[in-house]
């Protein structure tokens, strides 16, 4: 470091952590908005299928170009880059102090089949202009940064699970939906999954992890707000519904003597939406699965399966819902002469909270930019919800068009992705100010 | 005819015509229960498949010995005995006179997919029972007599649909619960699918078509009754009903920004029911077959397709009733915020009524044995309902225990099936003392 540098830099972290609360001659740290959105576009040019489909999911030749690129543009700026074990593109900027474990901001580049352009990548781009205008400005922060590009976001958090060591082996044998299994997919873009051990790090091993992402959902466009900052990402509890009841004859069979499922089914389905709506929150409840069997337009259901699937940032509050379910269940049953079995999954998933301090870091950054935000709970899973096993973790969401996701319509403004960029730029930097990592256990 | 035969006649036929009404000392013309349950059983044993199921399903190996075994039987009692074009089994008894056209008695012996051994065969049996008994009585009735063995009824009525000439050409290319093609089906059993036409029967060609059969419900056995005349079979029509809504993340999505399928669907199959039961009568409605898509728990159903049938009598009724759904339909869009479409079948049946008279003989004949019986309608469709475009149609039902149907468990018990082939006996015998065949049109 020169002594240009270090002038700059302290000049540079006065400004920002001072000039802005002061409202006097503010030294202008911000990112730029067309080539965050340019990038958004070029990024969008990799990965096609045959069908004319947005193709760039996890270890398609979409992806592997999509993430050359990325790479490139990171190299570009300054950042020392590699690829992890796990797959997973790791950039690195040295900090002042190398005693202070690094803050880490990121997202993913994969999407789903046909998915669209700014979830995910949206948060990488916005990752990477963060490195830039710190480049511009000539600012070294004092905790070292790292720029994390998670790979197969969209097959279940595989880059992250990775990374916090939650990647079972004999996932590594499921097929993803580029057709290649996990294992096959990891060795083609550049990973050793022989070796995943060596991709995990230990809770302390980062300052922070910061993401930003599109809300998938329209509430802050209809409220005309700028952007969310999220409570914490809710907690997903399962289950698996058997209604039995006796199929029969569809002509032969007199209304008053059926024991119709799908009668006692579709009672339990209102019911469900039913028992959420009844209580105060954000909390969801689904349906999204329902088998009817024999399925014959002539023969009375004896069988249904369905899911159910409930998401509140409060594991106690899913429980006392089920229990409403339940209940329900039973006078269902005697109505309709049916049995209805709950089995819960094992494959809950618990809430991860956002960290109290980046919550308030990134409201004093919104505050102080005049960006409006409200709080959030995310009922969608993101890397960082992984991420919290190993560091205090932060979410922004900015708003998403028509609440469009996963799907080519998916979009955002510059100018939004400006707002939520330089509110997560101000985060980072207000967190750099901030004692070393311990404080944030 | 010998003059033996002729005066033996004559005594029978006063007998059965007169001797009960009078209640004086009746020359007992009945049938022999041992015999027809014996010969249920023997049935029985015909068609099993590798897991030890009843696979007497129609062309399958088992179908053709069941179907020998059957035509042994009918020779032994005297029947020429045929094979149509359609490979349906025909058996011929002259009368004595050769210008009345025949009253026909009959039913099928093919089976569902591990089925029970009464339906179909039970009506069987008993056609062949009444030409045993008159055989032992020595009587010739006037009318010539026939037993018909429809083919593969199970599949759609196949065989009587042949012989009333409603079975298209393209329905031979059709694949049968056997695995074989209909046209390879009909070879297979000795019929001509390339000659069908010489298998169709003119309107009038028969005085009458009988078939008795087991209930497929439990309402006289519930009830205690002995028999139901049949008033006649249910029409039938059909709808496919599409619901659109939005699929959606069943995490992102509040509960009051979703425009859930399955939650407009569930509506739709409770408004079914409420309708179909707010009517008086004894017609049904069911919602058999739903799809649920993208059908995973974690994403906000966006389509459902499912069935909607209804039966009844009147065809009127049902549109009445169908209106009523359409009604709530459209209440239903406006609370989900969905869209509903009905699509109605083209393959639609209208009812098929019993003749008056053929039912007044019944009722006849079960007061003269003191034997219960009830009007009902038949929800089930059978042979018979095809068969009344060529001819008056009578149809008897006897208990079948539990009212289980398709299925191993079913049962009708000896002294039921005895009380009930003895009306058809006593049914045919007095229509045989009808004039001719032109009455009944």
């Amino acid at each position: 470091m020169t002594i240009k540098t270090t002038f700059l830099l302290i000049l540079s972290l006065l400004s920002t952590s001072f000039a802005f609360a002061q409202q006097s001659k503010p030294i202008r740290i911000e990112v730029n908005p067309d080539r965050i959105e340019r990038r958004i576009f070029e990024l969008a040019e990799f990965g096609k299928n045959d069908k004319g489909e947005n193709y760039r999911v996890a270890y398609s030749d979409g992806d592997i170009a999509g993430r050359a690129y990325f790479m490139d543009l990171m190299k570009k700026a300054g950042l020392e880059v590699y690829i992890d074990a796990a797959g997973n593109i790791i950039g690195k900027r040295e900090g002042l102090d190398a005693t202070l474990k690094p803050i880490a901001v990121g997202s993913h580049i994969d999407m789903v089949l046909n998915g669209g352009n700014y979830d995910g990548a949206y948060g990488s781009i916005t990752a990477l202009e963060m490195i830039e205008v710190l480049n511009e400005n000539n600012i070294i922060t004092r905790h070292p940064l790292e720029v994390l590009i998670f790979q197969n976001e969209e097959g279940g958090l595989v880059g992250s699970r990775a990374m916090t060591g939650n990647l079972k082996k004999e996932a590594l044998g499921q097929l993803s939906a580029s057709g290649l299994s996990i294992r096959e997919g990891i060795q083609k873009i550049g990973g050793s999954p022989d070796r995943l051990h060596e991709a995990v790090r230990k809770p302390g091993d980062l300052s922070a992890f910061l993401e930003i992402h599109i809300e998938q959902s329209k509430v802050l466009e209809s409220r005309g707000i700028d952007l969310a900052i999220v409570e914490g990402i809710v907690g997903i509890e399962d289950w698996d519904i058997i209604v039995e009841g006796m199929a029969n004859h569809a002509g032969s069979t007199p209304m008053n003597d059926r024991k119709d499922a799908l009668i006692a089914a579709s009672k339990l389905v209102l019911a469900v939406n039913e028992v959420v709506n009844s209580y105060d929150g954000f909390q969801v409840g689904s349906v999204g699965k329902m088998k009817v069997e024999p399925g014959a337009p002539n023969v009375i259901p004896g069988r249904v399966e369905m899911s159910l699937q409930m998401r509140d940032l409060s594991t106690d509050k899913i429980m006392l819902m089920f229990a409403d379910i339940e209940q329900m269940a039973k006078k269902i049953e005697v109505e309709t002469g049916t049995s209805i079995t709950f089995i819960h999954s094992n494959l809950s998933n618990a809430p991860s909270m956002a960290s109290k301090e980046i919550q308030e870091k990134m409201i004093q950054a919104a505050e102080s930019m005049g960006i409006s935000y409200m709080k959030m709970q995310s009922g969608a899973g993101h890397d960082v919800q992984e991420m919290s096993a190993l560091a205090p973790i932060g979410l922004v969401f900015i708003p998403s068009k028509g609440g469009i996701s996963h799907n080519p319509q998916e979009f955002s403004s510059k100018e939004d992705m400006a707002k939520g960029a330089n509110v997560m730029l101000r985060t980072v930097l207000m967190l750099d100010q901030e004692k070393p990592v311990n404080r944030f256990k």
